[in-house]
């Protein structure tokens, strides 16, 4: 097999042959069904974090990482943000025909790896084929399942005026990335994606200052800014933001000014926002730069008691001295940049 | 809006407005947020069933059903399979730009219908949109979570010889609904796909017989054919039917000699295969024929001790008197047909 034809999704022997050789394998399932049979006690007194994404990046590899773990990761945050512990993954294939073999191959190695980084099970997968022009290469759908522990109390509901505005790390790298490689620029040294799990870090957070962390989010589609602002909206409190303290590398100020992007509004798939108690924002600092992927953390903000009419608004104050109000991103600025 | 853009899917504000106004509705999803956040207790006590599929049906309409209500038909259905009850479903939407919105809201309309049918929770979902000519209107992946009772034990170790083979209804209607579809050909009455919620019937079967159901799989994609076979594979047995008794509408044999395919082979998306115990084998037939869905159930075989040669064979006692050997389906029969 060098390329996967219609017949690799019909549900004969082609796709059983594909299954059983190539994505089986890379996943570690060793039994067909038609659902994952799963051990409920891993799940024991806790509450069920539940969440899906699928992945139509493009291109799908791009420096710092390729569709494969973005898929995998991209779940393990999403499960991460709410206080889950990710468990088990699912993996839903929709495969252009022609695709080349050694791309799958590849795909799948990549979404093997982050799964044994990320401490997550692929439990369950789905194969589905369309004809030539009717797909674009391969778009994967991750489900995951996670368990939040009794004390993990997070939400909107949480956030109090005073709370620090905090971010692990510095923003625009991933769509960057994923733009400069779509329009062939190349960078020294390289820009790349920041696709990591955030399981981890979130974890020692969450140990390091229990009771303090109010809510957290990662900003991809739409960045840091629509991110922050859907944040207000849903608390109802005003988002004072200092611009100096936001990290941006310059490879990704200098890229965006090229791509006329604005790295607040760029997608970013291994960082995160956490909203935290002022009494533990320094603290909570510390343990997110003591960790590899929070070496950058930065408090960028504050949570401030609005007045009517500022109420769920994000509010920049600009290295040069003005007040910008962020909104959402409006329309496209990246499109397919996960 | 009357078309999907491209900005639809890049997380600003018409991707806000689409999630609130039109997506968020019709799943009956209130908060936004990275991960649902569900109640553990539901899950207390039994093992976790988990699952994904992904549909790329074309076309999306077709009689008797669509995308939508196919999407979470199918998970439930998955889920049923191995004695799960079905609670939540998340939905990842892959639309191509351009899209009409008209079409959109009515395969979410069908989602919905079809989740409240099943009694299933769609809990999460996330939209993504793709430029023209790289998608096909709509693709669909559905993941689901059920729990399965502590009593409930199936699978291929629990099949014995003697054990009887029952199909809940007839075959073939599904895919030879939509490729009558695809090819614009109509009947007189019309053939309606048997998409279908198994939950229920299958809660019925397990409740009447318990103990003696050994295995349970829906005849998808391949077909009763190729379903029979993987189960034949993974027991060991033999398994011999008897073509007189696999129920076949006239209007689905007529279509397939039209169309040139093998009803056997053909997908169904509102019936299953069961292994039943042979003393408990009437009595659950009975069961199936008392349900809506199951009225033209059949016992069409049993599970012999093989030999040598014939382990993980399935043969077919053909009407003029010869034995057929059935494989799975080579190569596609029938590609997108779900």
């Amino acid at each position: 097999m060098d390329k996967i034809l219609l017949g690799h999704g019909s549900g004969g022997k082609l796709m059983h042959r594909l299954i059983a050789e190539t994505i089986a394998p890379a996943f570690g399932i060793s039994e067909l069904g038609d659902s994952a049979v799963l051990d409920g006690a891993e799940l024991a007194g806790g509450r069920i974090a539940f969440t899906t994404d699928s992945y139509v990046v493009s291109p799908i590899f791009f420096p710092g990482g390729d569709i494969g773990d973005l898929a995998v990761n991209g779940t393990v945050n999403d499960l991460s943000m709410v206080g889950g512990i990710p468990l088990w993954l699912t993996a839903g294939l929709i495969v252009e025909e022609g695709f080349p073999a050694e791309s799958l191959a590849r795909v799948l190695a990549s979404m093997k790896a982050a799964a044994q980084k990320a401490g997550v099970r692929i439990v369950a997968g789905d194969t589905k084929v369309v004809d030539r022009g009717k797909g674009d290469g391969i778009f994967i759908n991750t489900a995951g399942v996670g368990v939040i522990p009794q004390e993990i109390l997070l939400g909107a509901r949480q956030v109090r005026a005073g709370d620090r505005i905090l971010i692990s790390g510095q923003i625009g790298n991933h769509g960057v990335a994923v733009m400069a490689e779509r329009n062939g620029l190349t960078f020294e040294p390289p820009l790349m994606s920041d696709c990591a799990p955030l399981n981890g870090i979130v974890a020692e957070l969450l140990a390091a200052v229990p009771g303090s962390v109010r809510i957290m989010r990662d900003p991809t589609r739409g960045g840091l800014a629509t991110t922050l602002k859907e944040i207000a909206l849903e608390t109802g409190f005003c988002f004072s933001l200092a611009e100096d303290s936001i990290p941006v590398p310059d490879a990704v100020r200098g890229a965006c000014d090229l791509l006329g992007l604005d790295p607040l509004y760029v997608a970013n798939e291994g960082i995160f926002i956490a909203l935290i108690a002022e009494a533990a924002a320094e603290q909570a600092l510390g343990v997110l730069r003591g960790h590899p992927l929070g070496r950058h953390a930065a408090i960028i903000g504050e949570v401030k008691a609005p007045d009517e009419r500022s109420r769920g608004m994000v509010l920049l104050r600009t290295v040069i001295g003005g007040t910008r109000i962020v909104d959402m991103l409006a329309g496209e600025q990246l499109p397919r940049i996960c």
